[in-house]
């Protein structure tokens, strides 16, 4: 009998699934090719699903469902039962949303995106202020239906790193400040390598077929995925078997697609690796999304902003980009991959500065949530800031609290998960040094496939199977520590920077 | 009281209209940028879809709503009533419909679409003959289902032109047959104007610029639409203010991308001129695929396919491919726009050997869905028939009976309404030379404006508020005739050839 209920509770997650990726597809849509005039139209057939979704959701049969296959769990086997534990903690959690609350969130969203898209293009955030205002108000309401113990930004977080809090964050963050300062500070004081030729000329058409090729050589799956050219790059999934990557071109920035192609590259690499039997159920998705930043940051800076990487690539850039690259050196690209550089833009930022990007946005976003914090004084506390981490002027909002596209999505306690993903990715990292045998000879010869395997065997096949502490405790013997960070960081810059 | 019911009567229509443009925007992807390994789990998200969209529209509470709202219509103003006159008769059409069978209906299309596009590859009809043999069986029970008076055709014809019969279709034919073989057999006997040039080299970039010059040129709001590339060119709309056309680019022939772009255009100048503010209800659709056709088809031929069309294109065209076009006079362009030659290739036909594409086409569906031709015969039946009536010998299936999509999206009973459509056309474009002073003069001179201000004033504006019929009465004075599409052939033709 519970197998017969285990598959109608299989139909119903399949059939709610189905609605969220049409939606995924019409967010994706939106985000690359809607016509503007469309905007309207489209808010509404997005709140329509988002409100078709959450009723199914909710929907009481499921929850006798679930109960009664909780209940009965013992003939369940071991993935099934978590596929029943995870979907009854939603159950409950999505039973906190009323219908209305819900399709007010998605239209709001989806006018507040283009609202976003037009205080970016005119830098100017009173553009933006009245819809950041309303997804504040309705992110404020939303913390406080769903509870918390100690904060109400930790009702946020823990939709996107389950069991993150907000004390939890501020404590992983003071425990690389200190390290971090003093190695920016040691940069700072030395000799700054050359980029100008990242900055010259990169045609566009073999940038974009370079880019593909990076993603090739990844592992992606081009017939399980595409990519696609997007204002900000983004990954989203429509199945593990239709993965869809964004990125940027600028002919006179080099850096724009080809890291854009490597972080993307990574968290789809994690899409495409999740088990197509499990579509729909919670062994079928994604751990966290500090897990999920792990893949993409694995990606783009371990693999992809190390030397041996750039060894192997450069010498087929160089052919392709003879003009701009003419007269440097692998080794000198390395380094201007890995210049060190405060700065206005997070996902331009190098891997050091990066952090205090994200611990800006977090202080101003859990400022915002309890309430300290107007919208309308978000762009000057945003400024000093910056002054005061980074010691940058920030010369507009354009390039200041506008530049992320996450607010005008309603994404509350995102970015703590941007700097645990890059923590995790050091620690993942270091694991696969030791236990892949030959790992740099592979890398350094282009061959991906024996690090995305390991990944694949240890992280992406087993979808929700595991949370992110026990996943980090079978692959690396602890939890989450940030010393395989900062030793990775005091080792590489060390070295680049001769300190 | 009334008010608020019509009120909740509209709120449920675009919450469906919601849903089935949602399935649109799948569809769209589905046919431009679907990674091959996606198309499983696109084809369960569309099943879903359609079936969420299939139980809203037969919910009982719908069904009692508009009885009473057309119990009590004095309230309501004359669209309003229309609207739910057309609804109340969708309401029981809809409800003959089981949710299994829209599903699974849904789910073989999606299917059929993947087999047809391979088959079409190998030019093998066996690849795409399993899924035809499902559909035929749908298509035959669901006429049975939703019955019909004289033939089981009827039933699907109905769909697509509502009020056109299987006999009514015949009658049309055969009230053109004899003025089109005699026509055709009269040019067959002159000399063949010189085509070659259309075929040398039409480098992609310049001809999709041109393309979204001539979409401009006739009024297409790329701010409410846009233009992408399909195997099929076709039109989709997911609200007026966002309207889809694709194209297809062949270096080696011009024609192609040209008159889908005019074509295409035709339809999506009606889409986007329908009114924004009957979203989702019948009002603010279009009348039928006749109607709908007749727009593509009067941009496409008696603008598109005149002189005095490419005496106002013609120079900026030579000017884009001067080497292609060296030696060309608008002249010459425009005799080989309208060379009459029977061939293999319904959309790359001439306006007169079109129609028997269509009968053939018509033929076979007839025989298939009354079950005098089995799915294994569709192959030498289509064969035999291309040599009756056209001469032609057909080479392989790619180019014969899997040249067209239509039957893998389940559409049957669509086909004459291509033929109806370009005798609308004709008989619409009489009436708006006569009521448009200077037209002539207009299109000459690259002006649009005064034609689509008619075609808006006269058709796009009222969505379904008329019928057909109603539609061409009120502009044309009579209803369909098919004189008019004679005059028009035998005028053009006539000159052309020197007839």
């Amino acid at each position: 009998m519970s197998n017969s209920l285990y598959l109608e509770y299989v139909q119903k997650m399949q059939q709610i699934a189905d609605v969220n990726y049409a939606a995924a597809v019409l967010n994706w849509d939106q985000e690359i090719y809607l016509p503007e005039k469309g905007a309207a139209t489209r808010s509404r057939q997005l709140a329509t699903l988002s409100g078709i979704s959450h009723e199914l959701s909710v929907a009481p049969d499921l929850g006798v469902l679930l109960e009664s296959l909780s209940a009965h769990s013992d003939t369940l086997s071991e993935v099934e039962k978590k596929n029943i534990a995870h979907t009854l903690k939603d159950y409950h959690r999505n039973k906190k949303y009323s219908t209305e609350f819900v399709i007010k969130m998605s239209q709001t969203v989806s006018e507040a995106y283009h609202h976003w898209v037009k205080a970016r293009e005119n830098a100017d955030f009173n553009l933006f202020a009245p819809s950041l205002k309303q997804l504040v108000a309705l992110k404020r309401e939303e913390a406080a239906f769903l509870g918390y113990k100690d904060h109400p930004y930790d009702a946020l977080l823990d939709q996107y790193e389950p069991a993150l809090t907000t004390s939890e964050s501020e404590k992983i963050f003071n425990s690389v400040k200190a390290s971090l300062i003093s190695l920016i500070n040691e940069i700072g004081s030395k000799p700054t390598p050359r980029e100008d030729f990242m900055f010259s000329s990169f045609p566009k058409d073999p940038q974009w077929a370079f880019g593909l090729d990076l993603l090739s050589n990844m592992g992606f799956d081009f017939a399980a995925g595409r990519q696609d050219i997007s204002v900000h790059p983004f990954t989203i999934n429509f199945s593990s078997k239709d993965v869809r990557v964004t990125t940027k071109l600028e002919e006179a920035n080099f850096n724009s697609m080809t890291w854009s192609c490597l972080h993307e590259g990574g968290h789809a690499l994690y899409e495409q690796g999740l088990p197509i039997e499990q579509y729909g159920l919670p062994c079928g998705e994604a751990i966290s999304l500090g897990i999920h930043e792990s893949q993409s940051r694995l990606w783009e800076n371990m693999v992809g902003r190390s030397a041996i990487y750039w060894n192997h690539h450069f010498p087929k850039l160089q052919s392709q980009f003879p003009e701009a690259l003419k007269d440097i050196t692998a080794n000198d690209f390395y380094k201007a991959c890995n210049l060190v550089k405060p700065s206005f833009i997070r996902i331009e930022a190098d891997e050091l500065t990066y952090h205090f990007h994200v611990l800006i946005r977090f202080e101003i976003e859990k400022a915002l949530i309890e309430g300290s914090l107007e919208v309308n004084e978000v762009p000057a506390a945003w400024n000093k800031k910056y002054k005061d981490y980074l010691g940058v002027e920030v010369s507009n909002d354009a390039v200041g609290c506008l530049q992320d596209i996450h607010w005008s999505h309603g994404s509350f306690g995102y970015f703590p998960t941007y700097s645990i993903g890059s923590f995790y990715a050091a620690q993942f990292f270091a694991a696969a040094e030791k236990q892949i045998p030959d790992l740099s000879m592979h890398l350094e010869n282009g061959n991906m496939q024996p690090l995305l395997s390991w990944l694949r065997e240890n992280i992406h096949q087993h979808g929700k199977r595991y949370s992110a502490s026990e996943l980090c405790q079978r692959i690396t013997g602890e939890s989450l520590n940030v010393d395989y960070f900062i030793a990775y960081a005091k080792q590489k810059y060390g070295s680049l920077y001769s300190l």
